[in-house]
């Protein structure tokens, strides 16, 4: 395992939670001319397409547990080096929601009990949707992420576009899923506010883990089985740059 | 007729209706930070986008009916094909408006009454406008789709930013043609919804499938005029990673 | 002068007119959820976004005759043929803007007299700006247009990208000069809804030929001097697939 | 030195500075459809996007001395560079701001009193952030923004899409960061609307040349490390057609 392939993740993740969740505390409901949630998904997406052609050809840019263990089940990434990869995300994300308390409390009126983007369900869903419904939102929407990315960056896709297609998807699925959960489809983003917010957000945090996680598996497998890819093959989001992801013959 | 075929685009389908009508559905009023047309206009354009990206290379990525039946009136897809493809499209739709009635109907205050994301002219316009007026905006907006679809993939075109033509051309339909009839182009999202809210939702959707078709097969022809191609060129939206999207008849 | 070009630029034309004026009209003050003018910036730039896709290849996408004179000017376009060219990008602006009348006029509340998207200045200004600012923005706006249409079309650019520079910097351009004059920077835009507006329309539609063709020119000068490149040059926005685009030998 | 490419320079800040505080000043509040923040950010961000295609290929198009600093820091632009570029910058952003109060100053109710989007901290904060909030802000987005830069003009990353990573970095830090101190990130765009506000806006100069300058600066040397590139390297934004951005030192 590469130590700068970490710090490339670590940093990754540490922009996606920043940003993401940064437009959301700081400029959502600014009076008058706020974002709003079109702006908030716009916010996720771009910190993934902006880090997807910055350390994409560091690390792969996953930037998610859920992609990187979406990744090995599709047989895209290496099983060995899951921890490492998710170790760091959380790590990044974690900072994040640190800088972000530093600078959003320096604000009048600012209330961890407003939230601070954390993710809920049933009371603490910005819409009241029940546990049954952000279950299935998450499960669904992870599931069609890694559906994206995983053809998104298959060999026979354009060289060059996926950050694109990621990044954006990433807001697709912000704009369907923000008044269900809050939207998280990825754990590390979901642990770093809900380590601040403590209280109900830690005693949530376990289904924004375990329907991710969920939902990432079954967009692996589907797209591995829709593609007929060969298990052996390792790639990732990586742009690569002007050649096709890097696999063996099939 | 390969099956991989039909299942890609039953599940690209079932994106694109989900994320566009879950958008709207779930998100585009939501109190004071909703993402309102603008936000419903990205969902669809982003849900052919990413799915372009994703399984371009696997069908061709058409998504929808008139999409499929156009690209065939312009030369560019079989015409043995166009019903295993539509049937799969429409299956696709409707899991999609199912997934999201069992997501949406976990809010309260969720009501089928409120339109589901269903299409409709007259009194179900969502601007009031008249069956003639909806008629006219559904061709003309499916034509260009298609003339989009046809140019943007044609041998001339730089290789591999169709998908981005194509998807935000489907956002700017929308920022057209929601306050209208509440923009299908797409018979297949139009009969995802409509099976839910039944009622007039059902009696109006011939006008979603009939408007829709006319434009398509028009788009076909007028862009096939307009390039003088051989009609024997079979292709489709297809991204195709380096080399040109002409190929010979499979 | 090629037929063909010139109903490419007819239809181009008419796409950027119904689109732009038709997303102005129909969606921009829809109650609650409407797209605002910051879906009315994005509905012109997407407009140019997905011609320039479709038809760089046929006609060179220009669809406004400040463009045609400003690349004249520039030294990528044959001054013979800029008659031609604007006589078919007027010809499709005006068919938009019957089609957009037909469409809208079947709305309750439907009134021309609320302006029908036509650009004005001092009382018809959206935010009753002077005639002095209008013509500076115009021409302000119209030569930066030009500067980005040369230079990412130059030789030296990334192929293919050129689409998505023009048409985000046609949305850019309206993000700010809408409050102004509505944003013309387009001679033929303005042609269209003006005729059907008629009076104070007709009356101010002088200032919009004017000021977009003096920008233009300026915008062309600016760049060739600044690219020095040889007046022999023709090319056009015309993205050209894999090969840089054509010119000879310096 | 060459003088185009400081014209180039100049030209590109002048609209980064127009169309990015223009769109704020003229069209953010636009009663009932202003386009809002997030309107805001898109014109901050395509504004880098347009010119990085534009003239990336004249000057690397940096249009911010946080950006040329940065850069110089990470490795990729001469020393001896520096000040012609950052002189360059400073005259485009005050020739901006110049021009946009000649059209602003010409609609009724423009006072430059509601601060003429420059940029401040404390009372002139458009949220009340406190200077160590504000501080903090533009160090890490600045820092961010130089990370991806380089990232993503990295030899390793796609050819040709860095403007469009790097633009839409911009528009992320403005989704995240208005609201805090208008967000600068560039000091040459924040000098220009202070010298027509004078007063507080040119009191709180310093600090959005100070604090870019820090961030710029760390993310150079950030992303430096990462990628492990040798100090000889010299690129910058520079989107280079078809060749990797690498180049011998000029």
């Amino acid at each position: 395992m590469d130590l700068r392939k970490c710090v490339a993740e670590a940093i990754g993740t540490f922009w996606l939670t920043f940003g993401g969740c940064g437009s959301a505390v700081i400029a959502a409901a600014f009076p008058e001319v706020g974002i709003g949630l079109l702006g908030v998904s716009l916010a996720f997406g771009l910190s993934v397409l902006t880090m997807a052609y910055a350390i994409g050809h560091v690390s792969g840019c996953h930037l998610n547990p859920a992609v990187t263990v979406g990744l090995a089940a599709g047989g895209r990434f290496p099983a060995k080096d899951v921890v490492p990869y998710v170790v760091a995300q959380v790590i990044g994300a974690v900072i994040a929601a640190a800088v972000l308390y530093a600078i959003a409390s320096g604000a009048p009126g600012f209330d961890l009990a407003k939230g601070f983007a954390a993710n809920g369900y049933g009371d603490h869903s910005p819409g009241k949707y029940t546990l049954f419904s952000g279950l299935l939102a998450e499960i669904v929407l992870t599931m069609m992420f890694l559906f994206i990315i995983m053809g998104s960056t298959h060999g026979k896709a354009p060289v060059g576009f996926a950050p694109i297609a990621i990044g954006l998807g990433l807001t697709l699925i912000h704009l369907v899923g923000i008044p269900i959960t809050n939207t998280s489809v990825n754990p590390a983003r979901s642990t770093g506010p809900a380590l601040f917010v403590g209280g109900w957000a830690l005693a949530q945090l376990w289904m924004f883990w375990v329907a991710p996680l969920i939902g990432g598996v079954l967009g692996g497998i589907l797209y591995r089985w829709l593609s007929e890819e060969p298990s052996a093959q390792v790639t990732g989001i990586e742009p690569t740059g002007g050649r096709p992801p890097i696999r063996p013959a099939t």
